[in-house]
């Protein structure tokens, strides 16, 4: 099943290697704790990563300048603590918060099945996370990537097409040899349309215990894996 | 003699990290053992490195449109292989002589001197090397970077000062919170005048055993190091 022209392999990060959600809610609790504050912060994590497409959407737009997630996040931020009545939280307090997503956790699968494909594969990010994001969040985790690669190179921010492309120019690869690895089918789409090679990662919780999310693959996506060691496994390492 | 600040360390590569020369003359042996063919490897080395400088100073200067290191160097490379009366090689023997910069061999201090200092730092390339020919060879040696960047990031060879600024930017940090790492003085001074940390490494043996390098360090420099080791017993870690 291993496709022999895939060299690299290019990582949607924030829900297909990273548990961004349970992170979210786990660093929340313990802001609560410290600080006395009561906090949703499930519906929190979810209003906060809902705001995500549309910020980087107005960006596409040109109603923003060009930013990193970094800064758009903290722009959703701000809103959000003054939509859940934390409007008294410091300037100190919200760029902790903030940084949360510098800290994401893999899912419990991710460095095992990564440290497989690294073996025979050039492993590479390709995120919507700013570099210095995916750096802390690699170095914190210990993610075994070759390569960190940002849609902030490119300025641009997936599905935007120039992204991909940028990826394998830098990898100095036919998109044919690159595989996109996403938990997103947009994303994978994307990519499969600028000739990339595809691999669905489903991650039924992705957006908590509660969510029922259709998760039917597109059957053009070469590969489904149920998770990142049945991928190491279904391309050969 | 750890200096606070420093967050993370930009690092030179060839002849800093990675001995270039040893590399070429040995992969060189190989060839002429192999085809029949006696080449002086050493002085071909030395003279494929001789080409370096001034075809990055031909695109700096406009009269090359933007190309990656691995373009250059093949440029040279034909040159040279016509230079040596070598004219009759195969465009695959050309290629897979090219590729010797993505296996270039590190110097025996580098992956434990890296180790170290990772623990406590960032640590980012910044080579004029292309991202693939910086991947391939990390991977090849498993040299331990937290982040690959190159000067292809921002079309322009150091010592262009974009090159230092698009590092900090794409790190995150104030150019005083990055350390640059390198065996050569004129990219520590470009580094500094951006307000980076510099950190010289003599590396008397970049030019082989018969060369006498003026390695006397430009005092501003804020550290010299005997090796990477060295640098990070000086750094605290």
């Amino acid at each position: 099943m291993a496709i022999p022209e895939v060299k690299a392999f290019a990582f949607d990060v924030f829900g297909t290697v990273v548990d961004w959600r349970a992170t979210i809610v786990e660093e929340g609790a313990r802001f609560s704790a410290g600080t006395g504050l009561a906090v949703d912060w499930g519906r929190f994590a979810d209003a906060w990563r809902g705001r995500y497409r549309p910020s980087m959407d107005r960006v596409m737009r040109g109603e923003l300048p060009w930013m990193p997630i970094d800064a758009l996040n903290r722009l959703a931020l701000d809103d959000l603590l003054r939509e859940f009545g934390l409007d008294a939280l410091t300037d100190n307090q919200r760029a902790g918060l903030n940084r949360v997503w510098h800290r994401l956790r893999p899912w419990p699968d991710s460095i095992s099945g990564l440290t497989r494909l690294r073996a025979r594969y050039t492993l590479a990010t390709l995120s919507n996370g700013n570099m210095s994001l995916l750096v802390d969040l690699s170095k914190h985790s210990r993610l075994p990537w070759d390569c960190v690669l940002s849609a902030e190179l490119a300025h641009a921010y997936k599905p935007a097409p120039e992204v991909y492309r940028l990826a394998c120019t830098l990898l100095d690869l036919a998109p044919e040899q690159v595989m996109m690895v996403a938990a997103h089918q947009d994303d994978l789409r994307a990519a499969r349309a600028e000739g990339l090679r595809t691999a669905f990662i489903p991650r039924p919780l992705e957006h908590g215990p509660d969510a029922v999310p259709d998760l039917t693959p597109d059957p053009s996506f070469d590969v489904v894996a149920a998770d990142l060691v049945d991928l190491a496994r279904q391309m050969g390492t």
